[in-house]
Parts: C-alpha cells; structure tokens; sequence
C-alpha cells in the first residue's frame, strides 16, 4: 500500500463534486402527530374553505345590515332578538326584517345576515335589541373560504414542519401526511488507541469521542445514525465494517490519520468503489477523503473524516452537513439558518495557500477565536461555531466584521 | 357566573407575574447516546488528564530534543532507529543517546522522548534516520493534562447538548449524565365547534388547530406534551379535564372565547386556585388567562390561551415559550437566540394603547407583515416570525429596521 500523495483539491471543487452526488430521498406516510421537524414531501392543497362557513369575527349581533342603516347613540335602532348562536351551533332561524340573532366569536352566520354588530354598540332590553351604530354589509364577518378558497396551494413540498405549519395542515383536517424519510447514516470510529466510555484507558489509549459527536451531528441535519463498535486501523476491519453497513445511505468514518493507516480508508475504497476526493486544502481536515461504493440503485456515499475530534466536526459541519440535509429534503433550511455577524475579538493570522475553518466563542457581539490544536476536547466543550478564512486571506483584523456559523444543533 | 370584566394588564407586567411563578425542576440521569438537545443538570469536571498523556500531534520521529541540535539539511545527524510506535500501542523501548523511535500521530511517547521530529524533516536509510532539523523539547508534543488537567470544569450545569458538547463528555468516557427532566405540559383545546381530524365537517364545525400548533410548539421548548380530547365548553368539561391532568407541570388551555364562554375557565380556575392574570393589553391574545391550582409540592401553573389559532400561538410564543424553556432548564437559550434585525416591508400602523405581535413573512433582509385576522389560517402557512410593537408606537414607516424573533421549533 505505501503512501499515497493526497492531491489536495480546493474546498470550492470538492463542494462542486459533493453538490453533484446523486442522491434518492425516500418518502413516507407518517401521522400528523409525529411530524415535528420532518419536512413536507408533498404539495397540500386546501380541501375545505377556510374558514368553512360564512362566520362571526366578533361576539355581536347579526344582523341584516340595511335595518342598521341610520343607527347612531342618538338614534338607536331596536331589532327584535329571535336566537343565540354559539361557536359549534347550527341557526336555525332567518333574520332580517327587523330581527337580530345574538352571536358569538366564530359562530356561523344566520340566513339573512350579512353583517355583524358589535356586543359593544349595543344594548339588550328584554328580547329587543338596541342598536347604536350603522354597519355595512361585510362588517364583522369572516366570509367562507375569504382566508383560503378550497383547491388553493396551502404548503409547498420542502417545508420544514414547525408548530404553526403543522397548525395549518391541522385546519384542513388532514390527518397523515407525505414527509421525506430521514436517511440512513453509519458512523464508524476507527482507530487502535480508542476505547468505549465507562472502560479503564490503558497507557496510550483515549475515550472515542467521534461516534458521539458525528451521530448527534447526524441528527442534527435529520438524519437517523447507525453507531458502530470501534474499528481497528486496519484494512480487513475497516472493509468488513464497511460493508455491515451496505444497507446506509452514507457511511461517514472517522480516524485512520495515524502513520500510514489514512492509505488503508483510501484503499479500502479503491477496491469497493471509487475515492472522489483524497485532501482537501483546508486546515483542520486535510486528509478528508470521500467517495461512492456501488450499489444496486443510487451508489453509497462514503465521507472518510480525520480523526481528531475537531478536525472531524469542522469537516462535517463545512462539508457534510448540507448534503445530509439535502438528502432529509431539508431544502430551505440554508436560506433559514441565519449567519450572525460579529466583531472578531483579535487580530487572527492564518496560513497562506489554506482555507481555515476557526472555532470561536460567543460573548454578545464578539467572536473569540478558539486557537488549541485539533486535538483539544476544550475547544468543542467552549465552542458556539466557526467561520471560514478564505485561502486568499492572511489576515484579518481585530473588531472586523465576520460570519460565524452556528454550530449543528443549536 | 355573568360577564368579568377583564383588568387588562400590561405586558411588561405580566412577564413579571410569570417569572415570579415557582417552578421546580426535576432531573434525572440518562445514557449519553439519548442526550441530544437535553440540558445538563449538572456540572462536569474532568475525570482524567486530556490528553490522559504525552502524545505526539505530527507523524514523525520522538527523539530526545538535545539530540538534534545543530542538525540542518547540510548537517544531518543520524539516529538509530529502535521502535515503531503507533496510536494504541505501548512503547516498550527508551530513547535519547542516539536513538529515536518513529511514533504516529496521536500516539503515546517513549521514556526518554521530549520532543517529535516531523517525517517531512527527516529521511530514512536501513534502520537509521536522517534528522534535518534541530527541535527544541516539547516540539509537536501534546502534554499529559495540556487541554484540560484532571479536577477542571469541563461543563456547567444548563449547557445545551449539542453534538460538540455531548463529544466532549464522551473524551472523559462518561456513558451517563444527569439532565433536567423534561416538563410535562397537558395541551387542552376547548370548543363547541371543533372537531377532530378525518371527520367530516358539519355546518358551523371547524377542525381543531390549537392541538397540534400548541403541542409542537411545547415540544420545541423542551417539554412533553400532553395531548387531551377536545372539551366542550361548559364549567364540568373543563374543570372535569383540568382534573384529569393534575399531574403535569404545566396545564395550557385554548379556546373558550366564544360569547361569555371566556367566563367559565375563569370560574373554574377560581373555584380550583387562583386567577393571577386575566386579560392583557396586547394584540391579539386579550382575554388571556393565566392561574395555578394547588398541588402538593409546587402549584400546577395554567395558562388559558385564546382560541383563534394566531391569537393562540403568539400568546404562547410572547409569554409561555420562555417560562417553559426556562422549567425545562434551558438557562442559556435566551441569549443564544438570535433576533433577525430586517426591514420592514410597508409602513405599518398600530392602535394605540396596545401593545401588537405581528406575524411577518421573511424575504431576504425584508420582514413582511401578515395582516390578516387571528382567524387566518394561511398566517399560519405563510409566517416565519414575528416582531412587537410596543403599546406607545403607533407607527412603524416602509424599510424601517425591526426585530424578527423567530417562531419556535425552526
């Protein structure tokens, strides 16, 4: 095997090659109650008027509203009151002519109504009612299908299903909907000096940390993670491992940075399938690899991340992340997900030739850069999120303006 | 029972009522692989040195520093070459005096090493290395305890878990941690006119929004919902259902704003408990109710929503989503929470002597106003936020920068 040279590629070329992966989103039936956060594989359509009825926006009077013509404080206009209607009540009595039926908020209008009297411009003497102000025809009603004629589009295929859109479908009675299925992704940790929590470390050994933070970033982009055991360095573990996962849609690993083992991945891969992308001139996370594993319909993505705990996560978070998303329909989601721009805390330098990605720390408006290695588990313990120098930037000032990216999950 | 008059509050007023209100929050311990989005109930300190020892951060040669000084690319010094030490295994053999061990990123150093030679520096001839470059000791060398020493605080008590966080608990191998419990919230949705979904509509019905939108919403604040059966609204119903629920946390009713029916809630909170808040200056939501009802440790808080569906949401979102964040333990969420600072749309005009919540439509860096009735189902479709308006601005002009907080759960 050897050492392979990485041909390190540009962070906007791979972008390119990931945004050209074919990608099969599923679909399913789920019911209304379990849609939280999914997202919308359908147009909805309204099948019913909104509202339904012609109804009451206020408690009031209904009236015919030519008999109110010429009312005023002075001169109050007395209507005979002939029914009581309530939301959920069906009238059964016509007015007009001289008659009013009491109504309350969202009650549907009696036959003849076409206007509403406010409880407030009124007075109740007995079965009579007086009333002291005109109203036009329209007034205090919500007419039936006025917010939404029955056959309009009322949410459109990719929408994220928060409590008021799921609200809205509510509304047409609808009771399971078409939602994009969550995708399948392993997460596989190699590496010969990581152990599982609740063990005692032996000299040299160190907790694994990437299944966690992969799998809960997994999650984060709708997504459902398969955890693995930890695998061994080396190339018959890793290949079984890959291929206990063929059911996936993607397969993200982690590790294999040590002396030569990062060639092993890359090998693995040449011989199940095709590497794509083998370095990435970005700093941390630059023996990234990525690549396809055939499979009977839409090849299997595969994205081999550095092992260092940071360096996995920032690579994740700038390259994996919005694939994920895609694949969950999650499409308006980067259009949503809102930059926050902030005043860099101190002059930061960064390496000619690299794009950086740099942890930072939120306090108010600044952003303090974390600088610890890629190794530090205090830099995931302090960050809020990051921001991207580009290759072509050296420096950048104290208090000048950056975008930070929040981190998943958030 | 008759007509309250409502004593309309202020809102400012009755967001100090709310975060006078006892809450107890319970906590219980959970595996890490479930902790995504929970909040730590705990603080937790290092359990062990990070790294737990020295380890190398480059592929390369561990060597004694003071073995390479004065070596250069013309004056190469030759050391023999004893051990391969990758991560996970144990060195066995010592260096210094001649001799160096080739050692891997991550991977721990011999007895003897104070300092790692990178391979790009050096090159190999038969079982001696050629080291081109003086090191000074401690070069590419992380040190036992250097990230974080054994005893320090690694995260406090009310941290978010997010992916990077939940990574950093797994680097000091815990499987369990304790988090705040999740607030059970029972979700009422009152109405002689609702019914549930797949039934068909009679004349006057409409199908119940407020359970879903409310349940969803209560879900994004780190709660569990409660879902009840529609009640009708009469003083057994609901007093009948309240009952039913005197083992959530939080009760929220919604509805009951039909004709004098606002009245019967009041009454039975009144007969149960007490009425802490009942109307407040803000639209929509006026006839909000807020009570408790005694229980044996800390009162059972209700809160008693208006029915219409916009009216509803942003009560909750206005002056519920905080309380409940806060139960759930999500100390930190306020802060974090970025208000979107947009144009707005068109001059937008307020009734005095109210404060308004108005649902806005984001385009861009431009905030449409919704303006439709609390009826209107389609603000429910179409909204991505929402901005105040306090009670002595009546006039907000076109292109005008507001505060667009976002609804929950996106």
């Amino acid at each position: 095997m050897g050492n392979v040279f990485l041909n390190l590629m540009d962070p906007d070329e791979v972008k390119e090659i990931i945004e050209s992966l074919n990608i099969r989103r599923k679909i399913e039936k789920i019911p209304l109650s379990d849609v939280y956060q999914r997202v919308l594989a359908e147009d909805i359509y309204a099948s019913i008027n909104l509202p339904p009825f012609d109804r009451s926006s206020m408690d009031g009077y209904a009236v015919s509203a030519k008999d109110t013509f010429g009312a005023s404080e002075d001169n109050p206009i007395s209507l005979a009151l002939i029914e009581k209607i309530g939301a959920g009540d069906v009238p059964l009595k016509k007015v007009g002519q001289g008659r009013c039926s009491e109504i309350g908020t969202g009650a549907p209008l009696p036959e003849g109504a076409d206007s509403v009297v406010m409880v407030e411009f009124t007075d109740i003497k007995e079965d009579n009612v007086q009333i002291y102000e005109a109203v036009a025809p329209g007034t205090n009603i919500a007419a039936r299908g006025s917010d939404m004629e029955k056959g309009r589009l009322l949410l459109s295929r990719g929408t994220l299903l928060t409590p008021d859109k799921i609200g809205a479908i509510s509304a047409i009675g609808m009771s399971e909907v078409l939602v994009f299925a969550k995708p399948i992704v392993a997460v596989i940790s190699t590496g010969n000096e990581l152990v599982k929590p609740d063990q005692e470390l032996r000299y040299g050994q160190l907790y694994d940390i990437n299944s966690e933070t992969i799998s809960n970033a997994v999650k984060s982009c709708g997504c459902i993670p398969l955890s693995s055991n930890i695998v061994k360095d080396d190339y018959n573990s890793i290949m079984d491992k890959i291929n206990e996962f063929r059911n996936a849609d993607v397969i993200i690993t982690s590790g294999g940075t040590s002396a030569g083992a990062g060639d092993v991945l890359r090998q693995v891969v040449e011989d199940m399938g095709r590497v794509l992308v083998h370095g990435i001139s970005v700093k941390p996370g630059k023996p990234t690899l990525i690549g396809t594993l055939p499979d009977e319909n839409v090849d299997i993505i595969l994205f081999g991340l550095p092992g260092y705990p940071v360096s996995a996560l920032m690579i994740f978070e700038a390259f994996v992340s919005q694939f994920l998303r895609e694949m969950a329909g999650v499409l308006e989601y980067n259009e949503k997900k809102e930059l926050r721009v902030l005043k860099l805390s101190r002059r930061y330098h960064s390496a000619r030739g690299r794009s950086h990605l740099v942890l930072v720390k939120i306090e108010g408006d600044v952003a303090s850069p974390i600088l610890k290695d890629s190794g530090a588990i205090t830099a995931l313990a302090e960050a809020d999120g990051y921001f991207e120098v580009p290759k072509n930037v050296e420096i950048i000032e104290k208090d000048e303006k950056i975008k930070v990216i929040p981190l998943s999950g958030f």
